[in-house]
């Protein structure tokens, strides 16, 4: 087949023109006789994308200067151990909000470095909701307070609403992990302690994560670690404390290029916004044959899990919408049924051709 | 210009091959509709490259069964850390025999999980030999005995006759960073607890590493860490605990089937053996305007390190070099000099250019 739309959750689709661009210089970056793939992490070309794709995202975020930026090897769930690693002193409190599987994970990793308290959870309704600022049940004494602004697989998305206000609960800053839904509409980075991401679905590339610090929060705590779990010793470094993974920054640098140049994060709020709207409207329109059970103040505007009626249609909308080039539409294994991630590189055709495939499957099989 | 022969210490030159395959594939993997750096991790054609990748390089390491063989994220340096997290119990002793940086860096990362112990170095010297197993003062009880097979920097690698016999010393298994020399030479994989590399100097592209574990190891010992820390979590998920990074996945596949395509370790051996041999030559009989002061038997064949008898030649050497296409051959800020590293990917005409122009710009400037 030709390129078809890629509903993949993770790694995901990307911008045409950054992979024309990559595909272009996978022999020769330009001028400099080898691809970036093959040049020293510390040599000229390297060391100009490096700093290149830090000022565009940067600009991209509306980082402020007391925020650092780190790149890193590992992804979100590497993250999800350094935190309490860096942030936290041994056994103290931290305090985790779970809204679906990811809030899970990040205790999971936390736990043998924390008294990881889970203070608030949607879990006992089926995570289809979000407890607002208000209800939290923060710990004394708590280093930090973990949220996941948008859980992929659950298809559940913190609103503005349900942030806390101005830096966190008093003194515990909020540390969330924006995997799923980084630079897809306007953020106040001051309002977070740290801000984590794997770069593979609204960044880029697969194999690259992206950390942001409050620069203050580096001394405030920590535990006994090895240097390069230390993100001290890596802001020293410029994220090349090791040989980072280079090329992989590269994409991500191309890919933060791309959308700058589309119009930058209010612009893919606006496209984000009209896609979402397009999909849960063809759902919540179809009469019971699609469902999505997703309170819909908090519907992820990133991920659309949704349900056939009749999940023995499952093996027929797989195939069907493959053949029609709307591919990796399989939910996550947890949950069944659909999913369409519809992150800033999937363009607004990709889900208008979506919906249509999903309006005509109905009429063939309802 | 066009492509160079480029000698970078890591990342380092790939095979023309596979980056034309990476090219002709970074639009859509064969019949998939999208790239493999944007499909799941999940998805057939990945799960088909990573089953591809495992048993290609178990056929040309020749790594027997009762050897575990994963990928990871965060390269070599990533990996010393979790060696004690994996093997050892806290403060359990761990010895470690220095050749170069790389062994102290390995050291370093170990030393807030293990009582680190270096029984054997040869820094006193300038790190121009390696310390026979024989002369090793293995501590009681220790957890493994670490080495370090190729010193990238310092230009010095272990021998056969360096390493100990079957299974290391009696019970202590020995672990050794082969980094920038797996794969040069055959190996018997029997004698190593573990083996482990960062790809980007003879496995292929920079952002992932290769980790061979003799399972029985993963039973012995460990302590408090992250699941994401956990060696047996990753064996268990098939290094697919977390989102991988697949691309540099499937390149490190490409290398592998590349190098069994020419003919395997045994033909690279060959191969490296005469690219080592004409580079040192040109330096020992340079008359002394080159030099290269490791001890002969312990000369690396990777990485070969060499100073010109009057550095201030050392601007001309690199910029005439440069313009004969001849690319990063600068020394690691560490030693200056030059260096020249030769993995399997460089080509001999590639050394065989470098050593011309070496005569020639003796000539020009002896």
């Amino acid at each position: 087949m030709s390129r078809a739309y890629n509903f993949s959750a993770g790694p995901a689709t990307l911008p045409e023109p950054v992979l024309r661009q990559a595909q272009a210089e996978m022999l020769e970056h330009p001028g400099a006789g080898a691809s970036l793939v093959e040049l020293s992490h510390r040599g000229p070309e390297f060391m100009a994308v490096a700093a290149q794709t830090e000022a565009d995202l940067r600009a991209l975020l509306l980082v402020p200067n007391d925020y650092a930026v780190l790149f890193t090897a590992g992804g979100a769930t590497t993250t999800q151990a350094f935190l309490p690693l860096n942030f936290a002193s041994p056994g103290q409190a931290a305090d985790y909000v779970v809204t679906g599987h990811w809030g899970k994970t990040a205790i999971k990793q936390a736990n043998p470095y924390v008294d990881a308290r889970t203070i608030a959870s949607s879990e006992a309704g089926g995570f289809r909701s979000v407890p607002a600022h208000t209800e939290w049940q923060a710990s004394p004494g708590a280093a930090y307070v973990h949220i996941t602004a948008n859980e992929t697989i659950h298809g559940v998305e913190f609103r503005d609403v349900h942030y806390p206000p101005q830096r966190g609960n008093g003194d515990v800053p909020v540390f969330a992990d924006f995997s799923s839904s980084i630079a897809s509409e306007p953020l106040e980075v001051s309002r977070f302690g740290v801000i984590y991401a794997g770069a593979q679905k609204n960044l880029g590339p697969v194999g690259i994560g992206v950390v942001i610090v409050r620069r203050d929060l580096l001394e405030r705590a920590g535990q006994p670690r090895a240097d390069i779990f230390n993100y001290t010793s890596h802001l020293k470094a410029e994220s090349m404390l090791n040989t980072p993974p280079s090329w992989n920054w590269y994409m991500l640098g191309l890919t933060v290029k791309w959308m700058l140049d589309e119009g930058g994060v209010a612009e893919f709020s606006r496209r984000n916004a009209r896609k979402a709207a397009l999909l849960y409207a063809t759902i919540d329109q179809s009469g019971g044959f699609y469902r999505n059970e997703v309170d819909p103040a908090v519907r992820s505007r990133m991920n659309v899990p949704f349900f056939l009626h009749d999940d023995a249609l499952d093996k027929a909308f797989l195939s069907e919408s493959t053949a029609a080039g709307l591919i990796s539409l399989k939910g996550h294994r947890a949950l069944g049924g659909m999913r369409a991630s519809i992150y800033n590189a999937m363009p607004e055709p990709g889900v208008q051709a979506l919906a249509g495939f999903m309006r005509d499957f109905q009429q063939r099989h309802g």
